[in-house]
């Protein structure tokens, strides 16, 4: 079989091996996850602004075509929290929740993101989403689990309001409060309390009764379920949708129909960059829980191919009356807890799902909208994790000032200004790190050939000669900073004569640096200094070699810094040249 | 004296030694710096679409500003060529030429220039000007050369034309060449040719006459008067005017007048972003011209008190009828030539223009634009420099891609986009280039502790260990990459049973590499292979230290490579622990 195609299609690969045994662990995960993701992904179509059974079709097609090109085998794809928020405030800003024109808007936006995972895959630039840093990513989370708990407050209050920042939010729900629903507020107050509960204090009190972990598992897992079910047949029972109750109401008893995006130049210029911020973030996402699973089984993805797996599947939910969709944590560690082994059991998930949305959509119509707005907020909340500001203050205060930039911008400017901000954040404080580089004044350590900081050793050294360790690659960013240490060196020490750089830590010289370089080694000329360097590395060298500089070095270059001091230690003034080309 | 005040007010330093020799030496300087600079001010008056008398009162109040608060002794301040285009192209886009508008916007940009750049200074921030990375500098001043002499060839052909991109630009020529008025043509042609030939040909050829080199300079420099006397006597001669040649016309006969510039939120807004752009471009250009001369004479300049000079500067520009200034090159280079050596030559010749103002306006009623036009042209073609094109080319592709697009760009889509664009494409190559370090698998060189690539030497190595040796810092970019590297080894080699990470030229560690090396340090244990760090540095392990990495490692950190290596060589499997953490 064709390599090549194999990397592209990697069901192709595992699918040889299928067997009986495989067959019935992932039959067994595909039930589990299947039941959990009912009441879920009506849950996050409510969030993203849909009708609920987008999302069981978000969750149909990208999860077929995610097994038959994504490279993990257990990751479980469809909507997520902070995807369905990025959609709801992207989609948001083109159209009117409830309308035709929104949910086009959603497709577009799930082709245009799938589109954009295609390309950055066909095009392996995987690596772009390593510029979010772990501070800008967990500070994004955190933010956005804030924000998505505030939006679902208006469902559990039986209010309107609105807004996409949590001033925007908590000041469009305090103008509405007078409108409280009392009977839905019951009903949410009691399933967040109740789903609250599950998580915090159903798994241990199970295993205290004696039952296996997994199956205390699944039954903390199923508590969502058991509120839907529960609070359905209350207001079934009593009427309560008479009473202001607010329901998911009739939903289409059909398989996913198939769907067309809108292509009209306005709406694409309108969401294209929200489309790739939510590809990257969702692909990051991703593949940090593919990545983690695939270690439990020295397995590995490969993030290219994660890029069109996922790419795939976006696509597969423009056209099937999804919205974007991504590997989602929950759902992959549930399948992976669950026993999947391949790629097949999200295929009988979609299955399992298919059936419901057939069969089942009729038994949620007096389902409240507050208790899957308790199910959002209960699984959010597991997101937001403050304490990454304590961990990063304590190691670094760069690191902790771009994560708290990136909780308050998102917070109160919205989620895309937020994490774009995190990254110009994150970009500009690395620059600005490696602008001032450590640059150690060295000397010979008595009796052996090694150099090391005037500043921190008992160094033997020579007014005449001045060595500096560059402790950083140059480049544009640091170049200048080089030239005007060197400068102050050198007017400040008029005994000096001769200028080392010792280039053991740098492994790149780029443009900008060697016309610093030849600038610092004209100015030093014009004041009758040398200029030498000693352990160029080779790669640097070559490079250099390819300029004049080396040619118009003042001075030579030597192999060791040794080679350097034996050769320039008493030497004579240098003598200055007539002005070599600074006129020009 | 308080020492502060001087560090901020400099004046207050070299003003103490100011003795009658100096005095004499900066005014020779003055005499001649004012007569090139009183066409050079009219000329790129007109460039920035303002009266002549514009450039003239922007080379008053900044000069004495400057001479107070600068920290250069021989840099000239005023109007230049490329601040010129880019207040062209700013207020362009808020106000007609010739308007009242304009003017006001044209002060509001210099005040918020001003405004900036003293901000920068007072905050220290001298250093976010080396973002500008060499190429892309250089292929801005190339590109912005060819822009301004392709907008001076409407004066030389007597016709009308708009635009602010190259293309906008031909085509606009292209659309009114009908309406070429002959005599202007030929004024400017000729005046072109003349200038042209002073700059290549007249130097030597004076030289060769037995003129010493600062007199064929000061001829050479005189070029531009002997062109705008010349011309002028003609069209005054000949009413060449009434054939169409467009004049100066009539200039306000007075020392520069006290202006407001305008402060709604509307003209702010829109100015902002190209102020700031403004300032930086300005700032840059200031500096290399500044620290250049510096060298020459072992002096150094403050980057961060150069900011509060030229903010200084702009902000007298604002209040006294001028537009946004910076220190000129070609100019800096004349004063610095004639002797200059104290800012005071910069009092004198804002003094010199200042008589110029009252007393010489008239004479230039009947000047033709084409002859300023020819001016420009000649002078900013010598700022073209495509051999940086080639330069880069040879020494790295990243930094020609850079050059390159930044000259597309700039030409394409104008000045604007062209820069911000440069610096992206700038600080994006960089990211890349660190985002994929160079980690080489290394082993033990046979009879010594030392160890080399195992690619390019020949080495022991043990099956069971695996030492990285990671040439880069840590962080971000390249945080997952090692994830996936070290992943990519170790599933592959399957006997692999503890990892060494060398640390040797790791000089920071970051947040987002610390989680991904806890990370690596979770899977390997999920795998059963075992960690270990060898030679890291004092900074980092200190920091490292700070976290629960050092702690959770799983296995040790050795102080030299050769330690690991004794210690880790033939070891025993390490037991995989119960999968710490991983599923939270």
């Amino acid at each position: 079989m064709n390599d090549r195609l194999r990397r592209y299609v990697p069901v192709l690969d595992w699918g040889r091996d299928y067997d009986r045994r495989t067959f019935s662990n992932d039959l067994v995960a595909a039930v589990i996850v299947t039941i959990m993701l009912i009441p879920q992904s009506l849950a996050y179509a409510l969030l993203a602004g849909l009708p609920p059974e987008a999302g069981i079709y978000a969750s149909i097609a990208p999860i077929l075509l995610y097994a038959i090109f994504g490279s993990s085998r257990v990751l479980a794809v469809g909507p997520v929290a902070v995807v369905s928020l990025l959609t709801a405030s992207a989609v948001g800003q083109v159209a009117d929740q409830g309308t035709a024109g929104y949910a086009v808007a959603a497709l577009t936006l799930a082709f245009l993101s799938g589109a954009f995972l295609i390309l950055m895959g066909v095009l392996r630039l995987g690596f772009l989403a390593n510029f979010l840093s772990h501070p800008v990513i967990a500070g994004f989370i955190t933010a956005s689990g804030i924000l998505i708990a505030t939006s679902q407050l208006k469902h559990i209050l039986g209010i309107s309001a609105h807004g996409h920042t949590l001033p925007q939010m908590l000041n469009s729900i305090s103008q509405h409060l007078s409108e409280v629903n009392g009977t839905t507020m019951f009903i949410g107050v009691a399933a967040t309390g109740f789903l609250f509960w599950v998580r915090r204090s159903l798994k241990p009190l199970v295993i205290r009764l004696g039952a296996p972990p997994l199956v205390a598992d699944v039954m903390t897992k199923a508590g969502p379920v058991l509120a839907v079910v529960t609070t359905t047949v209350a207001v079934w029972m009593f009427g309560l949708d008479k009473q202001g109750v607010r329901i998911v109401g009739e939903v289409p008893q059909a398989l996913p129909p198939l769907t067309l995006p809108g292509f009209t130049p306005d709406l694409i210029n309108a969401l294209l960059v929200p489309a790739i911020l939510i590809s990257i973030i969702g692909f990051v996402e991703s593949v940090s829980v593919a990545q983690t699973l695939a270690a439990k089984k020295r397995q590995r993805i490969d993030p290219d191919q994660e890029l069109i797996g996922l790419g795939a599947a976006n696509i597969g939910a423009a056209f099937t009356g999804g919205y974007p969709v991504t590997g989602g944590f929950a759902r992959s560690v549930v399948n992976f807890d669950a026993g999947a082994e391949t790629p097949a059991a999200g295929a009988f998930t979609a299955l399992g799902l298919a059936i419901a949305a057939v069969a089942l959509t009729p038994l949620v119509y007096y389902l409240p909208n507050a208790t899957l707005a308790a199910t959002i907020i209960v699984a959010v909340l597991s997101l937001v994790d403050l304490s990454i500001l304590k961990k990063t203050w304590a190691y670094s205060r760069a690191d902790f000032l771009a994560v708290s930039a990136t909780i308050l911008l998102t917070l109160g400017l919205g989620v895309e200004v937020g994490v774009a901000s995190g990254v110009a954040i994150s970009v500009l404080l690395h620059l600005y790190k490696t602008s001032r580089p450590h640059v150690a004044e060295v000397g010979l350590v008595p009796g052996t050939q090694h150099f090391r900081n005037v500043l921190r050793h008992s160094v033997e050294t020579d007014p005449a000669l001045l060595t500096l360790r560059v402790d950083e690659s140059l480049y544009f960013v640091n170049a200048r900073f080089l030239e005007e240490l060197i400068q102050r060196r050198v007017t400040e020490g008029c005994a000096i004569r001769n200028v080392v750089l010792m280039f053991s830590a740098v492994n790149e010289v780029d443009f900008s640096a060697l016309e610093s370089l030849e600038a610092i080694n004209r100015r030093l000329a014009d004041m009758g200094v040398g200029l030498a360097l000693s352990e160029v590395k080779g790669p640097v060298m070559d490079r250099l070699e390819r300029s004049h500089f080396i040619k118009d070095l003042n001075g030579k270059v030597y192999l060791s810094q040794h080679d350097a001091w034996l050769d320039l230690i008493g030497a004579p003034v240098t003598p200055a040249p007539d002005n070599p080309g600074t006129d020009t």
